[in-house]
Order: structure tokens, then sequence, then C-alpha cells
């Protein structure tokens, strides 16, 4: 990770960042798309298949960012060592656990 | 499931309506602060922090919206038996099983 | 459900109980294989193939197990409605919420 | 990963080996347990209920052998940098990419 001049960081996902842009605006729409039909008395397995279909697709968005991240800002932490790097390492577990519930 | 003289339906969801379209709206409030975090570059763990709570929010609309159609829908069609009953049995096993992936 | 004498009772998976029985245990014998790989200092890649291998062998069960309870326990009870009908749909939400974990 | 003059490697989870195998061990006994409730006809929810807790307790074995591999093997490989850091991170994903499945 490096800060730029901006406070802004340069991340992992950062060379991707149009493509999650593009995904995450994606899954709002279909989030909106469940409130409609919800709103509309659709039937209730076709709101659940729209659901678990936001699920896969979060579900690819985040082991995207998580890929970059453990490529990209663990990797450098580990080459450096040190506190920072067992650090990045315990974070980085605690959101595969999270991601695992 | 019992059809209106409007053509729409009164779902084992129904009653809950209300209450699914309020968390349905935070639930599309989170997915645009997601998209947003990504523009503003911020922390990959951060923004995996906010997609795990983004899915476990959907996680509970879907356990939500399954066990009032359990309740409703699959348990008249399996007092009204035979054919039905056993398709309503298969479409929310489907569900299930899409919902365990 | 329907107690024999025995005491025993007809399942919804006891048509197949042949059959679980021979996938557990080979679920147990994977098990055990996963004690032996770390006895032997095996890669810890290779050991997190096999207890993937053995979750989804489980989860198989499970969801064929659920099926099977959906099928009968849950739909006699439902089309004979009542208290019982009710306990019997809370039960298997609870499991369906436990396998979603 | 340090290979030793006996052809064993000391991984990550080594230190805690005989923690993990005591566990595998529980597990494969509870293993044993399902097909035991299945053999005497054990009601379908119970076994549901064992089955959860066989997943959750080979989950906890997964999250702690991967944790173990990431602090060690991956660690000391992204530390050396090049090809190998770059496959020890992908093989990671790929484990993590089937835990979440």
């Amino acid at each position: 990770m490096t800060e730029t001049t901006e406070g802004h960081a340069a991340h992992g996902y950062t060379p991707e960042k149009a493509n999650y842009l593009r995904r995450l605006k994606l899954i709002e729409g279909q989030t909106r798309g469940i409130a409609r039909m919800v709103e509309e008395d659709k039937y209730c397995i076709d709101i659940l298949t729209q659901i678990s279909a936001i699920q896969s697709a979060l579900k690819a968005v985040s082991l995207g960012l998580l890929e970059d991240h453990l490529d990209h800002c663990v990797a450098q932490a580990a080459a450096r060592g040190g506190e920072e790097a067992e650090q990045k390492l315990d974070e980085a577990m605690a959101a595969i656990r999270r991601m695992t519930k």
C-alpha cells in the first residue's frame, strides 16, 4: 500500500477499480430489483433466487478483493517482516473468518 | 398463496412486507456505500468487512422469506397434498440448496 | 413418522438408510485419512483440500436428510395442521439456519 | 516449509500437531456417532444437529490450518518473493475459495 500525497492509497484492487465499480453497480441494481419484487408481491421463491444471485456476486467481489489484497498488501508486508507482517496476516485471517460464516 | 382480484398475491411475507422493504433499502444503501469506498480508494479489509455485513443482512432476509414461505405456501400445499405439495417442496429444497452454496 | 412396536421410527430417510450409512462410512474413513495426513506431516494445502471434500460430502448428506424430512415428517405434520405442524416447521427452520452458518 | 533429512516437513501446523490430531479424533468419533444414529433410526433433526456440529468443528480446523499456513509457509515464500511466492498465494487463494463454497 503506497500513500500518495493526496492521502489516497494505491491498493491491490486499484488496477481493477473500474471493473469492481461496474460489478458493484450491477449488485446495487439487483438489490433495488429485489425491493421492487417485494413491493410488487412477487413469488417468494423467485425473490430467494435473486438474493442467491446477489450473494454469489458479492462473494465473487469479496474473493477478488481478498486475492488482490493478499497479492499486494499482505505479500509486501510479509516481505518486510516484523510486526506489520503479523498484523496484516491477522487482519486478513479475520476477514477470511467473516467470509466463511 | 391467495390470488386477489388485482392479480396480486398474498404471500407468506405479506404481513412483514414493510419490514422487508425497509431492510432491503438499508442493504441497497450499504451496497452503494461499498461502491463509494472503492471509488475513494478505501482500505481493502474495510471493504471486505462491509461486504460481509451485507451478506449477513441478505442471509437474514433470505431465511426470513424462506420461513414465511414454508409456514404459509408450503404448509398449505402440503395440507392439500398431491402433486402441488410435491412441487412446492421440491422448489423449497432447490432454494435451500442455493442458500447453502 | 410412524412409531413401530419396537420404539423405532420410520423416518423420511428410512428407505435410503443403507445409502446414507455407506456415505457416512466413507466420510468417517476420509476423516481418519485427514488425521493420518497430519500425523505424517503432509502439506497443509492438501489437508485443506481433503477437509473441503469432507465438508461437501457432509453437506450433501445433510441436504438429503433435510429433503427426506420435509417430504415426509414435515409434510405429514402440515397435513394434520395445528401445533404439531408449527413445531415441525420451526424445528426444520432451526436446522436450516444451522446449515447456512 | 523446511524439508528434513527424513523427507518430512515442518509445516505451519507442526507446533500444534497434537492439538489438531486430538480434534480430528473427536471429529472422527462424531462421524461414527452419526452413522450409529442413522443405524438406530434416530430423529432426522437430531442427526442434522450433529452434522452441523461436525461441520463447525471441521471449519475451525480448516481455518486454524490455513492461518498456520499463511503465517509460515506463505509469509516465508512472500519474503523470498518471485515465482514461488506467487504460486503459494495462488494455492492459498484456491483453498480459501473451496472453503467459502
